[in-house]
């Protein structure tokens, strides 16, 4: 039933590759890349998916869609890495979540063959990949955006410098 | 074995609810946000994770990843919907992918228990919700994004306006 839904059943992944980062210890992991400017990286893409890449070099960023493997167990409130309170998970990108997928958005260096060099990697050494997508501007470039709880974060940071 | 992954094995996720919208045939579906501005849709989230929906109402737009449910079998080289040229699976947004897990960017109305009320909804319905995130604005904000065989086509989109 790979890749198939069951109603409200399960969904089941095969990584594509796994991906390489001088990230080793969960906690000390940049959790955004504002965090991760200029950390280098690389995806190793599992040889029979290069056919996939074609056309990927003409973009200067991608996003990747992850297993967060070292999440541990879920939780519906969590403290952001970044914030004091307990916030609703979803409403954060913390790794403990119902289904533990992590999106990062990253710099595309050069692409040898299976691996993708990269740069800009706020993930753990080792993660397994699940999807590689053409990052592009949103089309709410220019609408007002809200963030909420990280709104106050971002004018309490700002206060501080 | 849920939500872990063994070495380069399988990762199994349960869908934490539905994604409801107007859109009922995948071939008439809109495949880019900025062709569903507009298209009202919600989530119906299963009710055991409503205490993770905390904090999340002062975001304007979420991001929902999600299971392409109708995808049909994985394909390495497609045609983007918005092309017609056959381009590298990982270079499009296309739902055949070797893991067919699609994200959207949409914009939250409001939230009533477990039902989230949606706008720009450019996905199928009865599609299964893997994942919600706070949506905000890219780091790269600012920086040149470049987005390879798409730039051919909006320039020629933007020729035959």
């Amino acid at each position: 039933m790979d890749g198939t839904a069951k109603a409200i059943g399960q969904v089941t992944y095969t990584p594509i590759g796994v991906i390489r980062s001088e990230h080793r210890a969960a906690d000390q992991t940049p959790i955004q890349p504002a965090y991760a400017r200029g950390c280098p990286g690389r995806v190793e893409l599992r040889a029979e998916y290069i056919e996939g890449l074609k056309d990927l070099d003409g973009f200067s960023h991608l996003i990747l869609l992850y297993h967060f493997h070292q999440a541990g167990e879920p939780r519906l409130t969590v403290v952001p890495f970044t914030d004091d309170a307990p916030r609703g998970v979803f409403s954060t990108r913390h790794p403990r979540r119902p289904n533990p997928i992590g999106l990062s958005v990253v710099r595309l260096v050069r692409i040898e063959g299976s691996i993708l060099h990269l740069e800009d990697v706020d993930i753990l050494d080792g993660t397994p990949l699940l999807d590689i997508k053409p990052y592009f501007a949103s089309t709410y470039d220019g609408d007002e955006i809200r963030t909420g709880w990280m709104e106050s974060r971002r004018e309490s940071q700002h206060a501080a410098h």
